[in-house]
């Protein structure tokens, strides 16, 4: 019975994520069973080994650990409706993207029907599933973690449990995740940039990547910087960033290349520099990003 | 005279950069003359060996490759009036920030005063200068790029001379540039928000480090999707993004971050969608940024 090593798991949700992640249990010997609400995305993986359950009550049953990834909470728990008591005793993982209190509400609602549950992410895209260094993280029930952290694995090779509050990972999710429009956008507009002088953006991909490289190595200075709250220490300054946004205008000037969505990041950097921070470091931003207290 | 194996060079502008350069050419033996409109700035480096000349022209007229690093274009000019009449015979090379047209306005006083004229850029912190992977870009006259590459190389070993237009530095140089403050703001978005759950910023700088790492891997898919123009094989699509623009609003309201900011990113996102862009790659978003040509 060497098949019953691995856990059973039920994947529900077959898009590009969904289907990489089914793929990747069905590749580590996981019994693995699927479902999707249109049935013909099963059909690659069914011929790689999986099952494919007729009902979403029938995929909830065939295994312990149900791992679902919809596009949203709301559609997890609406195409979970059907399973709903089906759901004692599973252990129900979601990895979608979505705010904190969906996951908060999504827990709530899996608890309530008397599953345990746990709230994760994929900080990558659906190719790199299964690699040793594709991250993971989770929040919610420590005991699903700790029973199922090698099936989990399975799916990426750094795979960490954030905490027990089931909005951990959502939290972090878009705290990390706040760089990835801003910095494409930033790439894309430079492309936009080349491509107005016959440039190949190919060529500037070195570059930008070095580029990247350099911003990352900025973070752990700022993570100090913020949470000390201690921003004298600048090496670029508000007042650095400030000089630099006249150039953006220039640049909209000289190229066909629509800068208008910098315009509330240089409101950002001026509101800074007003509020007392110009010749402090550029992390002092997070500052004007948070909100003055609500009143209660 | 081992002096004399290295090239006597000046460097004017005496600010965080420009003391870097400074620095780094001092510590690999090359006799340095230093300028600054403040003159205290130069105390540090006097002490370190270098020659503190008494004005402008005298700065210029002590060696025959002329380093500046000053604020702007607009700015090195006025400070390089006054020596206009030591200028022929030189080698002026500028490393300061600028648009592509305050190049080629410098480019066309330099040269017309009799000086050869390169144009470059620091892709990286004043504390990275000298170091072998340190990138230092340049366009404009090669002949200065290759009698002087040595004393360049002092800089930062990753050296590149990318043409013979004075203001292609300043092109690829806002082009890469772009991601930077975007980047920066969505990490500082990220911050917030962890501080309004209480948690420390630096539990999260492993992850976004990461993250950055991802976004680079996707830099030269995105480059030859944009350079081809097929935009048809998409592993995040334009509409993936459109869905997670709504959790940022959410996101608003659950925690006191302002994320007003990202509003014209969502614009981008969802102009690309109605331009027919919806399952296309999410790099499509370049067709959105380049404006339609103007009218002649
Ligand atoms: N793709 C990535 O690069 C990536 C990376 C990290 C995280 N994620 C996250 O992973 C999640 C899934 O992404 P994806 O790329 O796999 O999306 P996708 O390709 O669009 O697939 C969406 C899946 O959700 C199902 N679905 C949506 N609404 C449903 C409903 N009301 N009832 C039943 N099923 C429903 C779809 O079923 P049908 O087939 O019937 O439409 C499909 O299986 C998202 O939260 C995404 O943000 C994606
Ligand atoms: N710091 C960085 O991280 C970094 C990284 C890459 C590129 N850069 C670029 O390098 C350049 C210099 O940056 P920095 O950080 O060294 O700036 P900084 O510390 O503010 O220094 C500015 C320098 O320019 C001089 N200056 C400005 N206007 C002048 C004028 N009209 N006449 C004479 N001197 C003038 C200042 O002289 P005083 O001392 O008399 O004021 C000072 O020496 C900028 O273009 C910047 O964008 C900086």
């Amino acid at each position: 019975m060497a098949e019953s090593d691995r856990t059973p798991v039920t994947v529900i949700g077959l898009g590009s994520m969904g289907r990489a992640l089914a793929g990747a249990f069905i590749d580590a010997g996981h019994p693995t069973t699927v479902w999707n609400r249109t049935p013909g995305r099963a059909a690659a993986l069914v011929e790689r080994g999986a099952v494919r359950a007729a009902t979403v009550a029938a995929a909830v049953t065939a295994s312990p650990l149900v791992v679902t990834c919809l596009t949203t909470f709301e559609d997890t728990r609406s195409a979970l409706e059907p399973a709903a008591t089906a759901l004692p005793g599973r252990a129900v993982v979601t990895l979608n993207s979505g705010a904190p209190a969906g996951a908060r509400a999504m827990a709530a609602w899996v608890t309530g029907h008397g599953a345990r549950f746990l709230a994760g992410a994929v900080k990558n895209v659906p190719s790199a599933v299964g690699e040793a260094d594709t991250l993971l993280y989770y929040g919610g029930d420590r005991t699903v973690f700790d029973e199922y952290e090698t099936a989990l694995r399975t799916l990426g090779g750094d795979t960490v449990h954030l905490g027990d509050e089931p909005d951990l990972a959502a939290l972090y999710e878009m705290a990390v995740g706040a760089t990835l429009l801003p910095a494409l956008v930033g790439f894309f507009q430079g492309a936009a940039v080349l491509q107005s002088r016959g440039l190949e953006v190919s060529s500037m991909v070195r570059y930008a990547e070095k580029w990247l490289d350099m911003i990352k190595s900025l973070l752990p200075v700022y993570a100090k910087e913020i949470d000390s709250g201690d921003y004298t220490d600048a090496a670029s300054s508000v007042n650095l960033f400030l000089a630099g946004s006249a150039h953006d205008a220039d640049l909209t000037e000289e190229t066909n290349v629509d800068t208008a969505w910098l315009t509330p990041l240089h409101d950002l950097v001026r509101r800074a520099a007003e509020a007392g921070h110009g010749e402090h470091s550029i992390s002092a931003l997070t500052e004007v990003l948070r909100k003055p207290e609500r009143a209660a």
